[in-house]
């Protein structure tokens, strides 16, 4: 092809990936090079722009480092990771819905027993966590891998304060034989996602809030069904109709409500989904 | 927006950037969110994968410094940069046609004279490069501020060499009262672009080579005119048909020949297209 030009190109790119010899990465290659030619033809993107979106692009990648992942940031606050989850967790009738990962977790957070707190000296209200994790059926699951992360009352994750020597707000346990979990928290408050990058650059040009009505995350897996990865949101929060990464669903909504002997206390209940593949064992 | 799923996520997505000040911006992004949207919903882009871009995209980023631009270097394979460059310069009959700038331009190239040599030590056959510069009437354009960049004889630009401590295959010179240009350089040679990095890893899953036939980069800036960004390729290269990066124009193919006295020389005329904008003075 030696005659590029702006309506031959697109064609010359995808003939160059018709040998891809994955057949899935082809389709995903070409369907990618559509797209985006398609997204530059119709705003006809300048020379000047598409420096911009290299810049913008490279200083997303090296601002990324073990505490921090913008591009994560970038994907959730287009819509495009809640888009991912919700086309493979349709959940199934009566399931625990699915919703964005986030980038604040954390692999290997410390293993906790039943009614430990997760806070660790995190400042914050504490509150009592109760859950209950059963299948479709209603039956509990005994054993479940539970990981739980949250902000803390000032609205930062423990990766967020480079002073922290120790894990808090993250933990992981197992539900009893009973399927029940109980732990010690301090309540979620909702938090700006970090604005210092990129992600923050794109907010401001688009006159968007940062805001994310307050949650506690829960990553639950469990030999035998597939592995839940959802939010439980405080049912009182002013961002709940405007979650700056397209989070929320009604569902997922709960009372932090003030307990009897003082603090506070919620409770929810999961329901996962049988594997979809039958032998998916963790 | 409380009920977010599949099919509303993209107008929740749409309408967040609805109030975007910049009428430009506002096109820009609700552009690349419906495009970014129909492609995962398209392909039905798995979680999984979805982590693999992540990641692909991070190290992309990361692997940027000073001396290497690996996102203009996914443009270029992905044909977008040709794309955008195709879009804007049509060029207007009988002016001199543009290809992609490339990731190994350096800005504050040495400023040589008339006759100087380039290569300043760098391998590869000697050769004499001579050009004209002239405006769409035929009138010679004096004094234009010619930007000329290439890779040596063993296919690396000077950025690549960390051990180098001085420019080499690159410098900026001007034209003369007729228009003219020459200096000495090397004979350029096709080369493989990077392949040590995430584009690498694209272009292997795709099976496709890395090699640009050879050229040697022009960016010519003068008052009054439109800056050209363009290469002159081999015409006697085996990479023509299959450039990586979808640069080549029939019309920007010239013979670097043996010359009289030895060595080889290259002879190319440059047609500068009349600023499009009445009061562009550099």
């Amino acid at each position: 092809m030696r005659n590029i030009d702006e309506t031959t190109i697109t064609q010359a790119v995808l003939e160059r990936f018709a040998d891809t010899p994955d057949p899935r990465h082809r389709r995903i290659f070409e369907s990618l090079v559509r797209h985006l030619h398609g997204f530059a033809r119709e705003v006809r993107l300048t020379e000047a722009e598409w420096g911009q979106a290299i810049d913008f692009l490279t200083r997303t990648g090296q601002v990324c480092d073990a505490r921090r992942q913008e591009f994560i940031l970038l994907s959730d606050v287009l819509g495009l990771s809640m888009l991912t989850v919700a086309m493979h967790h349709d959940g199934g009738e009566g399931c625990t819905e699915s919703t964005v990962f986030g980038p604040f977790h954390v692999a290997g957070a410390p293993e906790i027993d039943q009614g430990e707190d997760i806070a660790r000296g995190a400042p914050g209200m504490p509150c009592e966590v109760a859950a209950t994790v059963r299948g479709e059926d209603g039956a509990p699951v005994a054993g479940a891998l539970v990981d739980v992360w949250q902000a803390d009352a000032e609205g930062l994750y423990d990766v967020q304060r480079p002073e922290l020597d120790h894990a808090q707000n993250r933990a992981r346990l197992r539900t009893d034989s009973a399927g029940a979990l109980r732990f010690r928290a301090v309540v979620p408050q909702a938090y700006p996602i970090p604005t210092d990058g990129p992600v923050g650059e794109l907010l401001r040009a688009a006159g968007r809030h940062p805001w994310r009505p307050a949650h506690l995350h829960f990553m639950i897996a469990a030999p035998g069904y597939e592995t839940l990865v959802t939010h439980v949101f405080r049912a009182d929060d002013a961002y709940l109709d405007s979650d700056a990464v397209f989070g929320v669903r009604q569902s997922l909504l709960a009372q932090w409500e003030p307990a009897p002997q003082g603090g506070y206390r919620m409770h929810h209940d999961f329901v996962l989904q049988r594997s979809r593949t039958a032998a998916a064992v963790p």
